[in-house]
């Protein structure tokens, strides 16, 4: 079946064909990627081998069912109804598939773990409910990274194609950087993907040779340069980055910045110019968060905490990237710091890195714009009835943006709350319930307190607060609105 | 001296003079009511009343001071600047003067105590550095719930006069409903003022008639009377409402809801006529989540935590309503009841009562715009090019008020966020520095945890974190933004 280019107007909204058409294949593609898996168990000689084979089978052939049967209706052309649910589809349906080998494999996970650890990969968030993660089958300590690096790209495409069409969280702010789609979302997103490949493949691989420059072994080299580049932070070793303290956590904070940047500035290098990163301000304002962070962090470890100069700068650079870009990779367990430090980092982490990158949470950009609103309000204080425009990136931006970002924010925290009632109800205690809520919907990784804290771990909770948080984790990482929007009654009026 | 009703201009912007005489005038009539708990010190036979009587003196003559020096420019036209100056510089100056018979009388309060105290007082948060209560002098007791008294009428005459002028956090909204001042908000003051004194004493009058009704002491019932109608919370008892338990949780309920209405209902029903309390659209939100939410809890206390019917249904609206009204008397510690009544009943703080009430936190209406805004959206995902209104109360309603609810909203929470890390700073855990930053910027007063929780006491925390604390109550209770725009360059712009 070809693409039919030139479908003369957008299919019926409530045809779902051209969304499952997508679902299959990219169910399918998932499918094809458990090759790789496969191929390392058997590499290292584990019977898990197997475990992919059956996985791999299962989901091909399921998604290549799901994609010949919408085959009809296929059109590279998509209404906006049809964008939004293929965008929260994609983000619900991949985990179910990606969770088979946890089920059937050496974890032998229940349901519900194996969709909380799929959705948290695919997320890149980075909560694991897996222990004992040094002792497993290097298949499924893969499988876990790809799943990370896979929701990294995703995102990206989502980011720099979906969301700016969709409107929502002021993404569209960001619309005029591309080309109007006219709907066609689906070549132009193609298009982004293959761009973006080339510079996303080239940081893993940088990467992965600087980690074993400083003396990482290859294979776990691999995984940290899959979860690194896409913030995801899921380790292969139960301490985390713990065990890997000294030079290794230089190499992952540069990493971890440079993958929390807005990779349509990479396009832009490759092409040629570099003028567009020094020119942009949501890179000034998130270097200079961090620059500003990194330096409170290593004073108070130096002063208050009376450590060495070089340690006190290497866990001051590596915890605050590591949180602000969402990564949540754990070299420590900073609540032994004191209050400050645990606190600060809740906070850190809803501050988030730059859009359309891998990372999430709120994002710079959006204080950026709530600033400008407010210096617009202010002005509109002394002359009631003139007109001021918030500005950002040097051009005016809409109240209809504004609204949006604002919107985003109230519904993110609002959503936040909600979920930590909820989490409360399945019997967590406040800390629990409160930085559970804020590390899955922010795609953080580790929480407060002694359970789910940066030296705990997700396996204990019970299964209701598993959905809860996975759940959380996927309204996140699709930018809030567009999951909600699916909900309500207006948005499927014609 | 009299108003220049006629001056032909507004005064000079750098001019403060007319904020100074307003603000000399308010403290000298703060001193002449310190007459008051004299006498009852001397009707009580309290040696305490000569510190009334030095209080009194010391504030009248500074507040008449003031007034004087400031004479020579008085206009009843104030320019923008003046009124936002105005309304944070009262809440300022006041307290100060309030807190002296704390630091001279029987409490011997240190000069962070006594201004914590006056702040929670004025502010009608109701967070107490006092223990002990039940042994103090009755001036001193009855001085904190004059405090909250004035507090409560304070800011209805500001919430329906000051700041729908000032345009800050979506009160534009509410102004259609006043006539269009032209600058001359003082004599619409007190004409509101005047007006609004009636309700608030005739309420006061009958709760405190209700509460001896139902059992309580008149001195008691007098105090608790003040604070009811303030949603302040100050109690005369260590144990708070505690020792009332019975059918004055229910008199309190009610008073606390009443209190929590839009008083503005109150003056057209005084006009004649019902309709627009029976039509408002906040009304009907707030008494439904009042409802939905006292169901809930009485289940909860009943299913769960095996209570009687009436115990669990009083228990119920007793404490929802002392929360979502903002008052924060406690009559039991809910934190005992499991995990989520405490994270439920943070959240519910955040709610709040009606906008034009002594009710603080975000309030009903902000929440109903988010929503509006948020249907707006939706309507124009199917059409990016048309225009679509958010809708409050059957109007449409400008995107810059929803620009300025939205950015109450988020600078609320980020205000939030920002005291907790500086109480952290302080060295509270993390349930006391968020909670405790939630109670204050939300006018409830008790928060969460062993210390600062419903059973605990403001008394132990560190003099910075009480007055952080005390900043905290200000933000909120003048609606963030009105606080904010005085640090801006910007706005002392011409
Ligand atoms: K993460
Ligand atoms: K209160």
């Amino acid at each position: 079946m070809t693409w039919s280019r030139d479908a003369a107007k957008p299919c019926d909204m409530t045809d779902l064909r051209p969304v499952g058409y997508v679902i299959g294949a990219l169910v399918a593609i998932l499918g094809l990627t458990m090759a790789v898996p496969l191929f390392v168990d058997l590499y290292f000689r584990n019977g898990d081998w197997q475990v992919f084979f059956e996985a791999g089978v299962i989901t091909f052939v399921a998604g290549g069912s799901i994609a010949l049967a919408s085959s009809n209706a296929v059109s590279d052309r998509l209404s906006i109804q049809q964008i939004f649910l293929l965008t929260t589809t994609v983000w619900l349906v991949l985990p179910i598939f990606a969770g088979i080998p946890f089920i059937i494999g050496e974890t032998q996970s229940s349901v519900t773990d194996a969709f909380f650890e799929a959705m948290s990969g695919m997320t890149t968030t980075g909560s694991t409910v897996f222990t004992g993660l040094d002792a497993l089958p290097e298949g499924i300590l893969l499988w876990r990274s790809m799943l990370q690096w896979f929701g990294g790209v995703g995102i990206i495409v989502v980011a720099m194609v979906f969301l700016p069409e969709l409107r929502v969280g002021g993404m569209q702010v960001f619309r005029t950087e591309a080309f109007d789609t006219d709907g066609k979302v689906l070549p132009r997103a193609a298009e982004i993907a293959s761009r973006i490949s080339v510079i996303y493949l080239g940081l893993t691989v940088s990467c992965h040779v600087a980690y074993v420059a400083v003396g990482m072994p290859a294979f776990d080299a691999l995984n940290h340069a899959l979860t690194t580049v896409s913030t995801g932070g899921f380790s292969t070793h139960d301490a985390s980055f713990g065990i890997y303290q000294g030079p290794a956590e230089y190499v992952a904070s540069v990493f971890m910045i440079l993958a929390s940047l807005p990779f349509v500035r990479f396009v832009q290098i490759l092409q040629g110019t570099w003028k567009p990163l020094w020119r942009d301000t949501q890179v000034h304002a998130y270097l200079g968060i961090i620059f500003t962070l990194v330096i409170a962090f290593s004073l108070y470890r130096l002063v208050v905490n009376n450590d060495n100069l070089e340690h006190s700068f290497r866990e001051g650079i590596f915890n605050v990237t590591s949180i602000i870009s969402g990564t949540g990779y754990a070299s420590v367990d900073y609540q032994l710091w004191g209050a400050l430090p645990a606190v600060a980092f809740f906070f850190i982490g809803l501050i988030g890195g730059c859009a359309g990158s891998t990372a999430c949470s709120v994002k710079v950009f959006r204080y950026q714009l709530l600033i400008a609103s407010l210096k617009a309000q202010i002005s509109r204080i002394h002359s009631p009835h003139g007109i001021f425009s918030a500005r950002y990136q040097g051009r005016a931006v809409g109240e209809d943006v504004i609204s949006s970002v604002m919107a985003f924010f109230s519904f993110f925290i609002v959503s936040l709350g909600g979920i930590a009632v909820l989490l409360a109800a399945t019997g967590l205690d406040f800390v629990t319930a409160i930085s559970g809520a804020a590390t899955a919907i922010g795609n953080i990784g580790p929480g407060l307190g002694d359970i789910i804290g940066p030296a705990g771990n997700f396996e204990s909770l019970n299964d209701g607060a598993k959905w809860i948080l996975a759940a959380a984790m996927l309204i996140g990482r699709l930018e809030v609105m567009s999951v909600y929007a699916l909900f309500t009654v207006r948005f499927w009026r014609s």
